[in-house]
């Protein structure tokens, strides 16, 4: 795709499908056509066998900052004062959030600069996130009077609660290290590094079987809101048919023969 | 009100209200007197727009040494060995908890001292809490053969099972660096700089929108005991009438004209 | 018990049962064995009134292996490809994982060298955890095509969503460190201290009363599952319960009186 492109996409031949956010101009907000070009595209990637795994990128000084509050605004001339299209525009953006979850293939945010508001939901919705130490987080809704109600979700099921009222509460940012810390990002690596980093940990999850990350993907989420009686009788069950598929029992024989698995998939 | 007061108020003219647990001879246990009195000045913050934002603070070497334990050994002398009044007392105490976080105004706790059982409950029950260096925690119930059960509700719901456990299981004092550590308490200042760092977080939340702080605050504890789609349901609701306020329009419009907001309530 | 078992057992006079894993040329995997008598060794410490805290620690280089994938792999000679021995087994392994949550007496894990999934479980499921600087910990399925989807509920439920991810997804190893740092483990000790550190910690919670280590221990993982409203008032009766409980008046008497309690117990 060309530069004028405000979503780029490279296949690599590990099977690392990097997305990049590309509208730099305007700070790679989630308007509405880049919500409506990201959703698509992990709806492409959930399906497209030679996807094993996604990397979030994002090119220019901000990774993500947020809803386009001109296109939000600009609704507010319609008759009922925008409330069909803000429903749209929340609608779609938790349909997107959830597309990430639901994706069978691990996606990992590679942040740098900064993550404002929906910016942070999409780094705390993602499996794994890796940050340049110039990386910043916050949900600074609070500022002009819209609380990151939807960003909170996320963010809540990611840190501790003191942290999340935290930032939801003074919209203040939070340093790459910070988050580390509250385990919003899985790593800081230095400036610089963060492609390599992130690429690194993209191939390493490619080159396992592509059920297997799926089938435990999913079952991640569904446990993570269970009773955990509940929880093990699911994971259980999950357990047995991924025992029963072909790439457990190759995995585990080329385990037990000390030799390198060949899955299916690949 | 006078010194001999158990409970002192102070609302300073950005709209923070000091709250100050004043039974420095009781340690500040929530005695049936302190219960009541504190969950009326809860109760009447809650509704009194001049308060924007409530700090929990107290005086002596004791934040709040928890339940009164004198008191509640004079009610087993009743006929029913005490089990009306005990049940009174556990209600009240849980109320008070959920007062806290229903009430509509941001609630950071201020600790110096021991927080001990429903003292370091009342800590967790806080949306925030800023501790100075001498200050430490535990649930020591388990010392007396009653287990520190209500805390564990709120204290669980702050930290990882495995520190919470282990602050139940052996009643040990955990230090405030380390209840920094394990998500507790936000931060931890230095000796003489708690009630300025404090003032500061609480003052700086202030300047806010009342109404978004109250729809984020209410909004943040209804989802997060929500499964993920129902959560995402929920607060796409509440963001969309949160755009529809005036205070969300009037923050907008301020920053794309960049200028200060000028907030319904303030 | 001899050297030959794969499970050895020492009760101390203090009431410390030390269940010590004793399969060292399978690492300690959870065989059909191992799983069949860790299960009744923690039956049997629930309902022996002289064990007040169980440890579980290993002998040999590893602490726990997880399954054992020669046993799991013969079973699929059977006509159904071994799904009945697999529904069987994990069936057991989360029996035995829950009959952990379910014990009335506080369990610790001290955990030496590598505790891979299952044995990753085991430790995540356990009250309480103290590993040595030389421990590591990792669930390592997706290596060979069978993702850890039964440790994974034990382990979202100590850790942090994006750092259960990552070793999810990854299979790496955690060092002891950092496993503290994500609350894995309550504290790593330096080698060779690790026997005392963990026997130091069971006897100082063996002196309180067993009664209320139950009555607590209970409530705490039936209470995590409920929303905070449910909770509080599930955890309230049980406080008042515990009120009346004789060991909480002579507790309670004792700490007035500035004595040491007698508990009915010991």
């Amino acid at each position: 795709m060309g530069g004028q492109e405000i979503l780029l996409q490279e296949l690599d031949g590990d099977g690392v499908l990097r997305v990049t956010l590309n509208d730099v101009a305007r700070r790679n907000a989630l308007s509405e056509s880049m919500l409506g070009q990201l959703t698509r595209v992990m709806q492409a990637a959930s399906s497209d066998r030679a996807v094993r795994v996604v990397v979030l990128a994002a090119n220019g000084p901000a990774f993500c900052a947020g809803h386009d509050l001109k296109e939000l605004t600009a609704a507010r001339a319609a008759p009922d004062r925008g409330r069909e299209y803000f429903a749209r525009i929340m609608s779609s953006c938790s349909a997107l959030m959830q597309a990430i979850l639901s994706c069978p293939k691990p996606v990992i945010a590679e942040v740098s600069g900064v993550a404002t508001a929906a910016g942070c939901q999409l780094v705390a919705s993602c499996d794994l996130a890796i940050a340049d130490e110039g990386a910043s987080f916050s949900t600074p809704g609070v500022h002009i009077g819209l609380f990151c109600s939807t960003p909170m979700v996320a963010l809540s099921r990611n840190v501790a609660s003191k942290h999340a009222m935290e930032m939801l509460l003074t919209g203040d940012m939070v340093p790459a290290a910070r988050a580390a810390e509250m385990g919003l990002v899985n790593r800081v690596v230095p400036k610089g590094a963060l492609r390599d980093a992130t690429m690194e940990m993209a191939r390493k999850i490619a080159g396992k079987s592509s059920m297997t990350l799926a089938t435990g993907k999913r079952a991640f989420y569904e446990q993570r809101d269970m009773a955990i009686g509940e929880a093990y009788e699911y994971a259980s069950k999950v357990m047995v048919d991924n025992m029963l598929a072909r790439d457990a029992e190759e995995g585990i024989n080329a385990f037990i023969d000390k030799r390198a698995p060949h899955w299916q998939d690949s």
